[in-house]
C-alpha cells in the first residue's frame, strides 16, 4: 500500500463514511432473514460481511489509535476474524451460516459505533499516529472489495431459492445490437507493470518491474453473451478438446451446460439476476463464468487470454470508465462499440496469480492480506458492474479460483 | 391411526387451536435470525417447521374438504412438503437452510390463514367429509412431533454459536441427591403389544398383537448423568471392547468424549442447554447420548438396554406422568425415587424399528409417513421433557438411527 | 459355540486337513495377479483370506496350545488380523489391497506350516489342553466362512475388469421352466428357535428360548430371475412407493437398474459369474440383491419377507439339501418344484441383526466374533450354492448390511 | 518436438531398444504380486505403466506406420489408453489398480510383439512415412518420464506395507558433511528461454522466446535434508505465517510433520526408500517434499523459489551432469561443493505451469500431451536421481500440483 507523504485524514473520513454508509445502503432491500444465510462456503452472510468489515476497523484502526481501547463485544472479534494467524483464533469460513446471533440489528449498532470512533479517531490527533491513516484508508478499500462479494453472495443465495426472490426491481434497458469485435494491436517489447506513486494500492500490485512482452492483440471489447450462446450450440460443453484436463473434469462433475444462473425456456436463454430472472441480453458481455470456460470459449474461436501483463500494458494509460455499482444498475449493459477496459465484467487472465519480482508482503497482520493466498487462483482484471469506480484501477490484480463461478466474470480475448 | 366412531369435530378444532399456537409460543423468544438456519442436515430451521406442520393441514385437510381448494401460495407446496412421492416433489431437505424467502412474518401470516381455514371447515357440514377429521387428528399429532424436533434442532443451532445464545431464561432448581436404583422384575410369557382400541395412535403402533417374553427386569429410574460421568472417568470412550464396532467407529471418527453439549471444566461438567451452558446435574438423567454410547454404557455396568417389547409391557398399565414440555421447564430433572416411565428423555430400546406383524401402512401420501423409514434405525420409548403430555401414550414408537445424538435420549437399563 | 463333551481329536484334524485343502483348491484356478486386488473397501484380497484364516489358528489354536509357541514371522499377525480389541492392533480393512508381499507363494508356505502345526498338535497330547479343540473347531468353520467370501470377492473383483475374466470354465445346465410358487403354511404359536445340543454352532445361535408367531406362509420356493425381470419391466426401480426410503436413496445414488452384474444386450438379460459372463436363466433364483430390493419386490407382489424366525420354525425339521460349492457348479439351479430351504441362495430376512434374549459373547478375543456386529444389519438364511454342506444348520445367522450386493443373496417371500 | 531433419531410423531403433529394455530391468526385483496394486489416485500399477508405454507405440506408432495394422488384443487399447478423447475412450485413472488380468507374463508378451513390431518397423520402408519416426521418438521419452514414474510409484506402494518390503539391496554411500551454500549471482536483462535447434523436445518447451529477468541469485546447491530437519525443529510445520494459506491447510489436514517417508526414531531422523529404510543423510538433498513445503522453507529462510526463468537462465550452458537412474544408485547423494542443477532432485520453482507466449499443441491425438495439463500445476525443473541422463535438458519443464509429494522433489533457493 502506498499513501502520499501526507495523510489527509479529514478527507479520508469524509471517503471513508461514504464508503460506510454506501455498504449499509446495499443492504435495505434485504429482510432480516437475507443477511443470515451461507450458501456454500466460498460465499458469506450479509451480515458477516457488514461485521468483518467493521471488526477491520476495530482491529487495525481503532486498537491502533485509541489509547485504552476495548472491543465492542468480547467474543465478537472470533467470529468476524478471517485471519487466522496474526490477529487470533477465527471462526472457521464454513460455519459463518450458523450465526443466527448476533442479530442484524445488533451487527448495524456494531457497525454504527465502530464508524463514529473511527471518524472521531480520524479528526483528532491521535489520528496522526503512526500506521493509523494507513489503516484507515486500507480498511476503505478492503470495504469495498467486500461490498462486491456482498452483492455477489447475495445473488447465489437468492438464485438458490426456487422462487427466485428479487433484490431489486429496475427497468432494465432492452436489448442492443451487438457490435463485432475488433483488435487493438501492440508491439510488445519491454514494458512497466505494477503500482507506483502516490495513490493506494495494495501490496500485490507492487514493485513495479519490467517485463517483456511479445506482439500480441487484445479484444476492442469483450465476449457478449450472445457469442458465448453459439459455443453452448455448437456442442461446446461436451467437447473435451476443447478444455483443460481439470476443467472438462470440473464440467462433467458439476453437470455445466452453461453459464450459472442461466435457463432455456423454448429455446431462449434467461438468467437469474438480483433484478430476478430475466432474458439474456445478446449484445450484452457474458459473466459468471468461470477460468474454464473463458479459456475453452477462446480455443473454440481459436484465440487465447490475455496475459495480466498485457492487459495491464493496455489498461495503463485508459481512463477508468464503465459501468459501476454507483450507477444503481446492476446488470452489465451492451457491448457496443470498443467497450471500456473497466467496469462491466472482471475478465479471466492467463495468468496465474503469482509474486511480482521483489514482492514483500506489508508488515503485521495486515500483511496476510494478499501474499498467502499466491497458488493455485488466477488474475482477473479490469472490475466489474458490482466494482465501485473509486475502487479500480489498472494495476488492481483480483483473484480467484478457475473453478469459480459466482463472481462477475466475463472473457476479453488475445492473439499473438 | 384409529379413531373413535363418531368424530368429535368441535372438540378436535379447539384442542388443534391449543396445539397450533403452543407451535407459536414455542417461537416467541426467538429472532427472525433464528428461524433462518440449519445448522446439519437432519435439522431443519424453525421456520420450516412453522411452515411444514402448515403444509400438512392445507395438503390433507384443506385440499380434501373445501370445495374449491387453493393453495395459499403457488410454490410453497414444493418448499415444504417432506414427502417425496405421492405428494409431488419435494425441495431437498438438505437445502431447507437456504431459504431466506419467506419470510417469518410471512410463514406466521400463512400459519394463520391455514389455521383459519381448518377451525371454519371443522366447525362447517364439509367438516363431515370422509377423511377430513382423522387428516386432522393426524395433523394436530404431526404438529406435537416437529415442536419436540423445533426445540432439539434449535438446541442444536444455538450450540454451534460460540456465544452459546440462551433461548429460555429460567431460574434452575438446585440439583438434588440420585436415587439408588432398583429394579422392577417381570414373569415375561405372553404379552399384548400395540395399540387397540379408540384413541388416536400411528399406523406403526399397530396392528395389536402377541408376542414371548423371557422373564426380565426393567430399571426402577433412568441413568443419571453422574452415573454417566463415571463411565467416562473410568475410560469408557476409549475401551472398544465396550462397543459395538459400529458405534466405536463412529466415537472415534466423531471424537466423541462425552455426550453432546457437555464440556470439563477444572473437573467439573456444563452442559449447552436451552437456557445456556449450565452445570450438569449429576441426580438428573443423562440425555443427548446415541444408542452406541447407551449400548456401550450397559455393556459396562453389566446390563443390556430393554426390548421395545419389554418396555411396553410395563409402561401398559403406568400413568403418563412425569416432565414435559408444558411444564415450561426445559431441563430434565433429578431422578428421584422410582421416575415415571414417560417424559424426562426418551429411551433407546434394543429393538431395531421394524414393522410388527401385520402392518400395513395407511392408505394414500400418508401412508407414506412411518412404513418407509423401516430400516436402520432403533426405536425410542417414553418421550421427554420436550414432548407434549397428550402426545405420548405406552404404544408410542419413536425412532432414531443409532449414531443420532441432537435428540432428548438417555438410557434406562434391563437384565434377565 | 457348543462341543460334544469329549472332543474327539483326530476326527477334527481330518475334518481340517479337508476343509483347509478345500480353500486352496478354491485358488487354484487364480493367478498370483489374482491374488492381491482389493476391489472395495467390503471386499478382502484372495491372499489376505488365505492369510487370516491361517493367523486364526496360529493366534487361536497354536499360541494357546504349543508350549513356548512363536508366530511364524514378526509382523504378519498385524497384517492379517481382523480383529480390533483383545488381539492387538490390526491393519486397516480398506488397506488390505496395498499389500504386495508377502507374495501367495510365501502366504501358502504360511499355511502349510501353521496347518501341520495344527495337525500335529491336534494329534498330541497338547491337543487335549483347555480351549484347543473349541478353537480349532471354530477355525473350522471361520474358514467355511471365508472360503465363500474369498468366492463373492473374486466375482466382485473379476466383474469390475472391462476383459470379465473366467474363474471356472463349465457346462452350464440349460435354463429349465420355472414352476409356479406356493406357499407353506404354518400356524404360529409358542415356538423354539435357536441352537442347542451338541453340534458346533455360533455363539450368536443361541440361547434357545421361545418365541410366539402369529399364523403365517412361506414360499414353496425363491423368487426366480424371470420374476424379478418382470419387476424391472414393471418400472419397479423408479416405483419410489414401493421402497424404503433408504433403499431408493441407495438405489438412486448407486444407479441401480437392476441386480449386480445384470446387464441387458437387446432385450435378453445376461449376468456375470465366475463362469464369465452368461445368460440369466429365468427359471433359477435371482442373486446379489440387497434387502432393499428383496424388500421392495415383495411389496410389488404384495406379500413381505420372512422373519428369521418363521423361516427357522419352518427349516428346523428339514435337511440341509441342495446345492453347495462342493458339488463344482457354482450358479444357483433352477427353482424346479419346492426348493430346499438351504443352498441356492441366502435369503434377506425382515430381521435386523440382534442378540437372542440372554445371548452371552464368548469369552475371550473369539467373544468379539459376533456381537459387536449386532446393528445395521439384516439376518439372512440357509446358505447358497457358494456355501459348503456341513457349514449349514437351521439356526444359522448370516448378517450383512441393507444395502449389500456382492453376496449370493436372494428372495423368499412370507405372508400373513 | 523438434526432430532432425533427416530422421536416422536404425539410430532411433538401438536408442528405443536400449530404452524399452531398460524398463523392463527396472521390474526384475519385482514379484508378480508388486506389479499390480494401486497405493493411490494419483499412482500407477507396475504393469499399467508397461502396458501403456506399449500402448502408446502400438497407437501411435504401428497404427500410423504399418498397413493392415491390427491391435494386439481387442479391449487392451481400451485398459492402457490414459488420453481422453482422440484416441477413444479410456479405463478411470483411479481404478487401474482393479485389473488383475492381463497378468504380467501377458503383459511383458505384449511388449516383446509390440517391441518387435517396432523394431521391424524403424528398419523397414515403412518407417519413413510421415509421423513414423516422431512419434517412436515422442514414444522413447514418454517411456522414460514412465521410468521414474514407476520407481516414484513403486517406492510409494511398497512405503505403504508395515514390513516395508526392499526393492533394491544395495550398499549406499556413507553420510558427508555438507558444504555451505553459495550463491550464483546474475544480472538479468533479457534473456532467451525455450527449446530451439535440432534435438529432441516436447510441445510445451517451446516456442523460444524472450523474457525479462530483474538481477538475481540461485543457490549453489540445493537444501540438504539436515538444513530442512532444522526448519521442523523450528517448529516449521506449526507456523502458518510461513504458508501459503492453501498449504497450511494441506500440512494440517495431512498431518505433514515431516517430508514423506520420514519417521523419527530417537532423535533421529530415518526415511523410506527403495533401499529400504535408511537413515536421513544430512548432507544429501532434501527430497519428496510438497511445493508448499519448499516455499514455506525458502520464507522460512527469508528467501524464495526461482522462477523457471531464472533457472533455465542459469542451466542453459550448463552440462548434464549429476546422479542418474542409470548409475543404478537411487538416493540421491552428498550435495558437496557446488551441486549440478540436473540430477538428485527436481527442484520446485515458484512457476505455475502455462503455456510460453505463442504456444501451439501438436496436432492430432499426441497433442493432447502435455498442453491440456496447464492449470493448477507448479514447473519442477532439473531431473532428478530417478531420471535417465539423456531424458534431461536445460528447456525440460516437469509440473506437478503443488501438494505431490511422492515425487524425487526437493529445494533451491533463490533470491533477488
Amino acid at each position: 500500500m502506498t499513501l502520499p507523504g501526507t495523510a489527509r485524514l479529514p478527507g479520508l473520513a469524509d471517503r471513508l463514511a461514504t464508503v460506510r454508509a454506501f455498504t449499509e445502503r446495499l443492504c435495505d432491500p434485504l429482510e432480516a432473514e437475507d443477511h443470515v444465510v451461507q450458501s456454500m462456503p466460498e460465499a458469506s452472510p450479509a451480515k458477516w460481511h457488514l461485521a468483518h468489515t467493521t471488526w477491520f476497523f476495530e482491529t487495525f484502526v481503532l486498537a491502533k489509535g485509541r489509547p485504552g481501547f476495548r472491543p465492542y463485544r468480547e467474543g465478537w472479534s472470533h467470529l468476524f476474524n478471517s485471519y487466522y494467524v496474526a490477529a487470533g483464533p477465527r471462526h472457521a469460513r464454513s460455519e459463518r451460516g450458523l450465526l443466527s446471533r448476533p442479530t442484524v440489528a445488533e451487527v448495524l449498532a456494531y457497525r454504527s459505533a465502530v464508524s463514529d470512533q473511527v471518524q472521531e479517531l480520524l479528526r483528532s490527533p491521535q489520528g496522526e499516529r503512526a500506521g493509523v491513516a494507513e489503516a484507515a484508508e486500507l480498511g476503505l478499500h478492503h470495504e469495498q472489495q467486500h461490498q462486491e462479494l456482498l452483492l455477489t453472495d447475495l445473488q447465489h443465495l437468492l438464485s438458490r431459492n426456487p422462487l427466485e426472490p428479487v433484490y431489486a426491481s429496475r427497468r432494465l434497458p432492452g436489448p442492443t445490437g451487438s457490435t463485432p469485435q475488433g483488435w487493438i494491436e501492440r508491439p510488445g517489447g519491454i514494458v512497466l507493470i505494477g503500482h507506483e506513486g502516490a495513490g493506494f494500492a495494495f501490496d500485490n500490485e507492487g514493485p513495479p518491474h519490467r517485463a517483456f512482452l511479445e506482439p500480441f492483440g487484445i479484444a476492442s471489447r469483450p465476449v457478449s453473451a450472445g457469442e458465448f450462446a453459439s459455443f453452448i450450440e455448437d456442442g461446446g460443453y461436451d467437447r473435451a478438446e476443447l478444455w483443460l484436463s481439470d476443467g472438462f473434469t470440473a464440467a462433467v462433475q458439476g453437470g455445466w451446460r452453461a453459464p450459472p444462473y442461466w435457463r432455456s425456456h423454448d429455446g431462449a436463454w434467461t438468467r437469474f439476476s438480483l433484478h430476478g430472472r430475466i432474458a439474456v441480453d445478446p449484445g450484452a458481455p457474458v459473466t459468471g463464468v468461470s477460468y474454464y470456460e473463458a479459456d475453452a470459449y477462446a480455443r473454440w474461436v481459436g484465440a487465447r487470454l490475455p496475459t495480466e501483463t498485457e492487459w495491464e500494458s493496455v489498461a495503463r494509460d485508459a481512463p477508468v470508465t464503465g459501468q459501476f455499482v454507483e450507477d444503481g444498475l446492476l446488470v452489465a449493459g451492451p457491448t457496443s462499440g470498443d467497450a471500456p477496459l473497466f467496469g462491466a465484467a472482471w475478465v479471466w487472465t492467463a495468468s496465474p496469480y503469482v509474486a511480482y519480482p521483489g514482492f514483500r508482503p506489508a508488515a503485521g497482520a495486515v500483511g496476510e492480506y494478499n501474499g498467502k493466498f499466491m497458488v493455485n487462483q488466477m488474475v482477473l482484471r479490469g472490475g466489474s458492474c458490482f466494482s465501485s469506480r473509486e475502487h479500480l484501477r489498472a494495476t488492481y490484480r483480483n483473484f480467484f479460483p478457475p473453478h469459480s463461478r459466482w463472481q462477475v466474470t466475463g472473457i476479453r480475448l488475445a492473439r499473438q
